[in-house]
Order: C-alpha cells, then structure tokens, then sequence
C-alpha cells in the first residue's frame, strides 16, 4: 500500500521511519515527491493545500493528523465518500492535559498577578488556597476534556464539565446542552475550553456567556480560535469580568502582529503548541487502520463529517 | 494545656479553631494575648520577634509552623533543652509539589519563550517534546523532595535526586554526598532546589557548580534563598549558562525593591508563596504531638539542631 504524507509543521523522515517500523512493505511518499498518484490508498495530511485532496483517484483513506478535523472538514474539494479517521493519540491526549494542568496550576497559584507585581518591583504575597475551593469548568468532554477533567480532579480541584450530550466522570459534575450551559459558566472561576470546532461551537464565548461567568473569572482555550468572538473577550478583561485569558488557538494563525491580544497586559499568548503528535505514539493505530482497511474490517476514530467531529 | 500561637503570616483565629476542635480543653492563647506567661506550656511560631521564646519558663516543646526550621534554629536566644518539632503536612507537601510540577512543566512547554515571544509580538512556534527527553534534577530528596521527584516522575520526566544521603525512589536516579553532586548537576537540564538551609547547604550554588550544569539548564529554588549565591546566578543568567531561574525564597524577604533580581528578564520572582500550612490538614499533628507531650511518649517530626533539620 501507498501513504502519501503531508505536513509542515511535522518532519516528515520521522514519520516514515516510525511506519515503515511497523509496516515494512508500507510505501510512504512525502508530498511534493509522489510520483503516479494513482498508487496513493491513503493520505496522512495536517493542513493540506486546498484542493490537494482530490488529486488521488484511488484514495480510500484520509489521516488527519491529529485530534481537531475542523481544517479538513471545511475543505470543499474534499473527494466524497472517502472515509477520514483522526488521530487519538493516547500522548497527545497526555500533552494538552499537562498543558491544561500548567495553566490552571498557574492561575490558581496566582502565576499573573506575580508577573504584574515583579513588572512593578513589588513583593506582593498572596495566601495561596486550597484547590478544593478553586471552581474549574471544562467544555468539552471528549478524549481530551475527559482525560484533562480527570488530572484537574487529582489535583483536587472542584470540576465540572459541560458537553452536547451527558457524561459521567467519578467526581466531575456534568452539565450538557443548551440548558446546562448558563448553570455550568455560573459555577466556574477557571474556564478550559477544549470543545471542537463545530457550527454549533463557533462563536459560543460571546459577550453574553462571557458575562455569565462569576467576575474575575480566568479562560483558556486549547480548543479553537473560532470558539470565542475575539473583540467580546477583550471588552471582558478590559472591564475586569475576565482577569486573564491563556490562548493557545486563534481565528487565523499565526496570529497577526497588529492582533490587540498581543499587547493585552492580561492576555497569555502560546503558538497553538498545547498538544501535538507523535510518531512513536500515534503511528500504530494509523498502521492498525491501513490493516483494516486492507482487510476490509471497520476503520477506528472515524470522523463523523455531520457532527463535525 | 496552653498554647501560645504567633505567626504575621497566618490567621490565628482559623489555627485556633481548628486545634480546639480536636483538643476542647486546649487553651489557645494568641500573641501578644498571652496572660501568665508560666502558664504557657507550648509555642506554636512562624517567625517569632528574636529573644520572645525566652519568656515563657514552663515552655516544653516548641512547634515550628512549617518544615524549614532556619529561622527559629539561628536565633540566639532559643531556650535550650525544649524540644523543636516541624510540621510534616500532608497538604503542605502536595502544595510544594504543585508549585514544583507548575514551573517545571511551564519551562518544560517553554513558557518563557512564549512570554518574551509575545512582549515582541512574535508567534515563535516550538515543536513540544516528549518529557522523556528532558532531565529534571531535585536538590533535596526529604519529604518534599521525595514528592516532587515522583510526581515528575508520573508525568514521565527523566528525574534524579541528590541528597545527602543515598535515597530510594522508584524510576528516580539518586546521586548523594560531595561525590554525587557533580554528576548530578553535568545530567540536570532542570535544577529544582527543595534542601534545608544548614552549614552544608549555604552557597551551594556558586559559580563552580552553576557551570557544571549544561548550558541553557533552567533552575527553581523552593528551599532557601542562602543556597543560592546571587550575584554568581545572575553572572550565569547574563552569559547563557543558565537559561531562566525561577525564584519563590530569597535571602532577604520582602526581596529588597532594588535587587537585580526584579528587572532580569529571565527571572521568574513568586514571593515565598510555593507552599503554606493549612490549618486543616497541619492541626492534627499538632494535637498528636500535645498527647504525647503530655503522656510523656516521644515526640513525631522532632528536629536536630545539630543537623539542621
């Protein structure tokens, strides 16, 4: 079989070595090198080229690499009927939760309102508390939100969680739906955002739900940039609802230099590097699905194109 | 019983009822408040005024509110012959390892980066590593330095330890004595300082052993500020041998408005705050130890003034 590979923010020659590890008669070919394109079966892609994706007659397989399907799913040209399975990638699961840990960790532990005092020359001792009193809300209980939601827990933090549909974690309250929403945002001084980008999830930080949070409440999203309306945000720290917010996605990446977050005192700005991939990690389910793909057997992870994710 | 309570730092109230609640008969008396001095029978001291446990001529134990004991070891006038105990909390050790686990996982994502990044409006993506690849070193490997290693440790670091002493750790490499500390420090990218002050660990890190480390490690001192030689660290700092330093204990507190230290750009300032005592957690030990004072049995947590801890 063929996999024609593309990435650029992957090295590619790691990959190969990691597949060819596990499948030695896997034929990689790294993007632009393909030669007949006709010999392609799958393509492992992260942020392909528009239009790219329907230049393979015989592609029976997309790879997304990685967890978020959002880019790939907006792509017109994508070839109908070619099944797309994502990435869970029990180390990238473990990497955006360490993420999420190391923010939380730093607003509870007052990490900003230090940095403010050291930018002014000024001891300012805060008691720290005890995370049992600290309120963490997490939207989106995925793989990801699930496994973050779960390390926030062994830290002792109160957590809740918000999603479409219930779930049920060992001691995390869980909201869903439109009528759990407000409930969940009343209840959280901490907000993880680690939702997929869906219709139904664009725009869902507005001036409206942002209001809803206690005030001071502090945000990060790991999830996507299009999840929050940028300019309502900025009202909410200018005003003092929102103390801080750690962003690690953006509506457009990289995010542009004259972008206000930038500058924002109250803003923490990360390269959209919360969590990625592995090829020592990831790449045995990608060889278990060309397995069944071969064989004809159910491929795991699929994509649900309708739902978004 | 009677108990004198004093610490600037802490609420009386909240340590009063605690302890009462557990011993009813208890009889808390609260600095300066204090009534017949011969009546008081223990002291329970953050940072006591020099000369004021020479008051009390009934005193038999003192407890020390915290674990480091160097304050109250080096005044001169500590009554002699009454046992000094340390408080071993179980929350206190928790909060010290999330201190430890927040600004080791913050350098290991390179939050610093990101933060002088972001002062330039410069989106600088790092590819994440895995934790497996970087070397987390914890100076120190008692109660607290035992438990920082194995929670680096659970979230896949590459840990060793150096103490005095050999330790054993599960998955942690232990290096000890004058011999180790050499090999110890050319294997550390990340240095986490957690030992006592004492003679032996004044200027442990001078210039010599800054260089041993490998160039660009990064440091965090949670233990004492007198471990450290500022001017030999901020020499390091300015030339590159060490990357960033994370600095929660100094050897003045407040840090004085005009030490360098304020304006490094790549230093990190918390002030004193990596790990407190909370009432809750601390007052039973506190009460066990009274009952065995009482009933004439061996006291827990007992420090040697010869040591130093």
């Amino acid at each position: 079989m063929a996999l024609m590979f593309f990435s650029e923010y992957d090295d590619p020659r790691e990959w190969k070595e990691h597949l060819v590890a596990l499948m030695p008669d896997l034929d990689v070919r790294i993007w632009p090198d393909l030669g007949r394109l006709e010999d392609i079966d799958c393509a492992l892609v992260w942020k392909h080229k528009p239009g790219d994706l329907k230049r393979y007659p015989n592609l029976k397989m997309i790879v997304n690499l990685g967890a978020g399907v959002d880019y790939i799913l907006t792509d017109p040209d994508l070839p109908r009927g070619v099944p797309i399975v994502r990435l869970v990638d029990p180390y990238l699961t473990k990497q955006m939760s360490d993420y999420i840990v190391l923010t939380v960790l730093a607003y509870h532990r007052r990490f900003p309102e230090f940095a403010r005092a050291q930018r002014e020359r000024r001891w300012q001792y805060i008691h720290p508390v005890d995370p049992a009193r600290t309120r963490v809300g997490v939207m989106g209980l995925g793989v990801l939100g699930g496994d973050a939601a779960r390390r926030l827990r062994e830290l002792d933090f109160q957590v809740a969680g918000w999603s479409r549909t219930p779930k049920a974690i060992d001691g995390v309250a869980s909201f869903h739906g439109a009528d759990g929403l407000m409930p969940f945002l009343d209840r959280t001084d901490i907000l993880v955002c680690l939702l997929p980008r869906t219709r139904d999830t664009d725009d869902l930080l507005d001036a409206r739900t942002l209001r809803a949070l206690p005030q001071g409440a502090r945000v990060v999203n790991a999830g996507r940039g299009h999840l929050i309306v940028d300019g309502d945000l900025i009202a909410a720290l200018d005003d003092g609802q929102i103390a801080h917010a750690t962003l690690d996605v953006f509506r457009t990446e990289p995010l542009p230099a004259d972008h206000p977050y930038w500058r924002h005192e109250r803003v923490t700005i990360t390269p959209h590097c919360a969590s990625v991939t592995l090829p020592r990690t990831a790449a045995p389910q990608i060889i278990d699905n060309l397995r069944r793909l071969r064989d004809g057997r159910k491929l795991l992870n699929r994509v649900d194109p309708a739902a978004g994710y």
